[in-house]
């Protein structure tokens, strides 16, 4: 997906939501659990239940691998269920030398069909590279995380500035807005201002609004730039909300009020 | 598997070679495709044939993962086929907030039965907790890697230090040598004597040496401890050495090949 069909999806919804499908096996409703497959079915219902609210969803590999090849599988069969109008994320934080990274670019942008994967920094340019080499696909890289680890690294001193610093302006140099996107944790939004200083023109990834904390308004106002250039995620505040044979229809609502939410900032 | 256990292998073995099973589907002998899973075809004979002469595996998720859930079946079956014996790592790079590490480490200590996982440290203490917290399972930290892209971050100063020495020794105070190890790159050999000093007890895992050009002896001579410390991975120069049907002979006697160096040097 392009950028400009992006950016139409969000004009047109009026919303920048992506449902993060972390889909933990422990916590699918109970009646799920004779289907065959239940992580696809709870999938299923979860993403016809919400797709009109939201332009993205995001997959969170964890939560598939832990059930072994059953849940690849649940995975291949979600990202083909996902309509192609919606920005599909393989939320992995892959990365490795330049040979591997190819490996799991194939993976996730060909053997599954996904439009992104998140990647992480540490190990340098190419180690990125290999994702950024498709066209139409994007790779949303670690920038400033949600978590309290972040403090250990990525806020710390590097060279001028902090790491994740060095990290935003130095990958700004391998891709482009076209092409690269930062995932930037929401519990943060102070942060935001200077974020967008080192990178006016990248979309973020942003999760961590809900059930982290982060709140969707603040977000919103301080990093959205002319593009909208923001993909504010949700998992568990959506996907969990209910946990009734009416699960589906209580994760569209929470959805719509997202979107209801994101129209007023728009 | 404990240190005790590692070392012991070690030193009856005299050898502390681990075989990389990168086992791209492309490079495997033709003659192999047409069995109904070509991969753990290759990988069950390549084992075979080197098991007397290493003390671990590591497998490269990548390479199974460009193959879907069919690769990822290849892989189960790969680890339920190592011997008991020998050390076995999912080099899967991972990380991510604590409660999705959670289940990378369910997806690759329990559903998967592997003694180790390598673990990206971008992210911070609370994405490399939930590995640290398994009983006799390892995690095994980047480090400094042997890749080009390492000078883009990895070898940036950070603080009083470069941003790989703060990695090294901040999480060596998450975990302990028992349960903590780190990837250090073979081709960097003139940084292992600084390395050592920050880390006296740790093993490390070694990539890099055989196609990627990283030198054994200058290895060995430089970074081993009173314990060995190292595990050196061979993959592509050991597993792809043989092209035709006795791919798997040719295989174990270039891991002889290292097992009679390593020899030397312990």
């Amino acid at each position: 997906m392009t950028r400009q069909q992006l950016t139409d999806q969000i004009r047109r919804k009026r919303s920048y939501l992506c449902v993060g499908l972390d889909s933990d096996p422990e916590k699918i409703p109970r009646h799920l659990l004779s289907d065959p497959d239940p992580i696809f079915a709870f999938n299923k219902q979860i993403i016809d239940a919400t797709k009109d609210h939201c332009v993205a969803y995001k997959i969170n590999t964890a939560f598939y691998e832990s059930s072994g090849s059953k849940g690849w599988e649940a995975m291949e069969r979600t990202v083909d269920h996902i309509p192609s109008t919606h920005f599909t994320i393989a939320d992995a934080k892959r990365g490795d030398i330049g040979n591997t990274s190819s490996h799991y670019a194939r993976a996730f942008f060909e053997t599954l069909h996904f439009d992104a994967i998140t990647v992480a920094p540490y190990m340098g340019e190419d180690s990125v590279r290999p994702f950024l080499e498709y066209t139409d696909k994007w790779t949303i890289l670690l920038g400033l995380t949600s978590n309290t680890g972040s403090k250990d690294f990525e806020l710390q001193p590097a060279g001028d500035g902090l790491l994740y610093e060095k990290v935003l302006t130095t990958a700004a140099g391998w891709g482009s807005p076209e092409n690269l996107m930062f995932v930037i944790g929401a519990t943060q939004p102070d942060w935001f201002e200077n974020i967008r200083r080192l990178t006016p023109d990248h979309f973020y990834l942003v999760p961590g609004v809900g059930s982290q904390g982060g709140s969707l308004e603040a977000i919103s106002r301080k990093a959205m730039n002319k593009d909208v250039g923001l993909l504010v995620n949700s998992s568990r505040d959506i996907i969990f909300a209910g946990k009734g044979e009416d699960f589906a229809a209580v994760a569209g609502e929470k959805a719509r009020g997202y979107q209801e939410e994101m129209r007023r900032y728009l």
